[in-house]
């Protein structure tokens, strides 16, 4: 199951009855990501985009339209998170797809079955897609660890493990939030570089971080690694990632046991879980290793993964602050470039994790670390656009930033495309920089 | 509620009709810690330690004899975790603590009816107290900082920012157990010093880490800090905890996010929960900062608690290897030395945690850090007391130890004194060294 098949659900000329997933950026029928919403007044539960609507399972699992382990899956659907359907693993997960766009599909003769179970998005409300019971950031975007490291080393930008083993560190999980929530600054401690005592106020130096985020379906028994050739088994689908961050404590804080206070206030996902399935037609072969880079370890090789271990992703970061909202202009794109900029695979970090018998489990999210390209146009925070602050970045009514003010509205996204495949994303990662609670210049 | 009463559960007149609770090392009546415990083919359950014995939390709901708030606390323990207990955090829980007291003490006319609810301790298993949403692991022994800062920075050992902020890191949750539970030796990545690339195997460097375990009973919302004056109401108790450590993994892996597979095979905590309420009698001023050293930022700073944030608890960690086990020899002490060799008090951890707005919730695990003293004799890991391996330690079998080897058993014990107060301890600390689960020498 390593690889889902590519099977008529990613059939290009398959298309629904639903009018609005016709050419719909994110969720036309080849994409049917899961999630967790609700209506006013209503408990949360699973449902799967389509378009602008979002069909309800609970519901669903009640019309005796599916069968087997399909049905199994969307019974999970009740429940307020999505973890007992990702532990199901791969097959019911597919399973449930090919029934659902089958029930979706133009020529479906049970449309008037499903279409009073669809649910608009505009009517709903999105939650977190599942418990996360540990949450992990790793750092494989190789040009943000040069670009970063040239800050701080620039002869010796990265470090000496950082083509052997796939750097992470453990995050915060109870500060994950789904898209929309308010990202209110967090007071920190910084010193600044003429200060001689450090202060205690409202961050100055807010940015995000663009990364993707991995949902794992099933983990591992407390001492039992993972093998690479099982890991995207492991692995349920995709999401975007915003690893919001505080530099000024960052630069501070993070000697000598790394990130704490300066990431752990908010962490952003889009709220859709693009599974594996649907992303199968948009897995690539790795780029090949750079001439004199190491050959990873056998417990981070498998050439099958290897084959496929990039994706065909581009990914797009936009600044809106107040005023351009105000006047009615475009949000303005800080970056752009594709996923390929990872140098570990996804299934490398899983291998990895679990490599010490680390137990990994149903609903732990893992970050890529943020996904730069190597020019100017494609980084993936404002720290590495605006070299730490020193060239600010120019906005269309005239304002500059170096990093993010009260008001800005910050915006991941993410597109699979690939020729021959209809092209499927996440929907919006979003999140709106509110002032700071109380706002002493110092306590 | 920050300092709760020195009252009649403290009397050093107080004795018990459990037999084995008079002059017993950890669990006279003063303590009453609270854990998770089963007999055989039981579910889990709440219960409270007493002597040798166990009082069954559940059953004792049943007898009428607890009322109002203690009632309420009790009814918990039907759970299999004492989530919902540290939930209702100091008053109920000392409600508890008084009414379970009066029920023990020698006079109690209750005698007949609790004596059935005892369980004896060697029937049965303890298990995690709680459910852990999210670890921390803090940095407060300052000794410690200087012993490992020497190692590496012989001139400059302690970092320019250790003063300042109560350095953390966020640790895995998934991977703790309860005392006993087997420490398999992990494998991981690892570059020799004399080296050209590194090589995966059973890590060499396994190391114990001495500290103590704060366990939350309530957190707070995200984006709203805890006041330091208010710190304290949100800790439930504490207990030992075991951070193993890989040192091989750690100094190649550790650059620039911290700590990562080095540390989240396994942590150990002991399983009993000793409450705020009864080390009471033990919390002291803590000591005068050294000249020269800042005022911590107000935040941070708190009359009241730096009046008693200190404890008057002796901490040791001992060794003992197969050999020494079949010739029937007494644990090698390894380490002996006071809580007070704590910078950082746990109010200000608590404090400073939250002081970003990130989230704390009930059942967060917060380790202080290894907690050393400035001599020999009190260091807090084999890497301070072999000086990385340098001195090697001799046992009484005349075998040596740099780290732990494969048999080894180490455990933790801590036990608070105080004039004018009966000592309570926590209970053992233990994990044995297993072997590697599969022992390549490089894959």
């Amino acid at each position: 199951m390593n690889h889902p098949i590519i099977d008529e659900t990613h059939d290009t000329a398959r298309q629904s009855w639903v009018e609005a997933a016709q050419d719909h950026a994110d969720f036309p029928i080849q994409n049917l990501p899961l999630g967790i919403f609700s209506r006013e007044g209503q408990t949360p539960r699973g449902g799967i985009a389509i378009g602008d609507m979002i069909l309800d399972l609970p519901s669903l699992t009640l019309t005796g339209l599916l069968k087997g382990e399909a049905l199994d899956a969307a019974s999970t659907g009740m429940n307020k998170t999505l973890n007992a359907l990702l532990a199901l693993g791969p097959a019911p997960r597919g399973a449930l797809r090919r029934q659902i766009s089958a029930l979706l599909e133009k020529n479906s003769p049970h449309r008037r079955e499903i279409e009073p179970l669809l649910v608009p998005m505009a009517d709903a409300r999105m939650h977190m897609p599942a418990f996360v019971p540990d949450y992990t950031d790793f750092y494989a975007g190789i040009h943000h660890a040069t670009n970063i490291g040239k800050l701080f080393r620039p002869d010796n930008p990265l470090l000496p493990n950082y083509k052997h083993v796939p750097i992470g560190y453990h995050g915060r999980a109870s500060t994950i939030r789904a898209s929309g929530a308010p990202v209110t600054r967090p007071s920190g401690q910084t010193r600044a570089p003429d200060a001689q005592a450090p202060s205690f106020g409202p961050v100055k130096r807010l940015d995000y971080e663009l990364e993707l985020g991995v949902w794992m379906a099933s983990g591992n028994a407390l001492g039992q690694p993972i093998p690479i050739a099982d890991a995207l088994d492991h692995v349920a689908g995709l999401t975007l990632l915003n690893d919001w961050s505080a530099r000024d404590v960052q630069a501070w804080e993070y000697q000598p046991l790394g990130p704490f206070l300066a990431k752990n206030f908010l962490t952003t996902v889009s709220p859709w879980i693009v599974t594996m399935e649907a992303l199968a037609p948009f897995r690539r072969r790795q780029p090949p290793r750079a001439k004199g880079d190491p050959r990873p370890l056998p417990y981070l090789w498998d050439d099958s993964d290897q084959r496929r271990g990039a994706l065909a992703l581009d990914l797009e970061a936009y600044l809106s602050s107040v005023k351009m909202r105000e006047a009615g202009m475009a949000p303005l794109r800080l970056s752009h470039g594709p996923a390929s900029n990872m140098y570990w695979t996804i299934a490398q970090m899983v291998a990895h994790h679990a490599s010490n018998g680390c137990q990994l489990q149903t609903g732990d999210l893992l970050g890529t670390g943020t996904i730069s390209g190597p020019d100017d146009g494609s980084r993936g925070s404002l720290m590495e656009i605006t070299r730490n602050g020193k060239q600010p970045v120019s906005l269309p009514t005239g304002e500059t930033r170096t990093f993010l003010e009260d008001g800005d509205e910050l915006m991941l996204s993410g597109r699979f495309v690939a020729e021959g495949a209809i092209p499927i994303g996440f929907g919006p990662c979003i999140g709106t920089v509110q002032p700071a609670l109380t706002a002493p210049a110092s306590r």
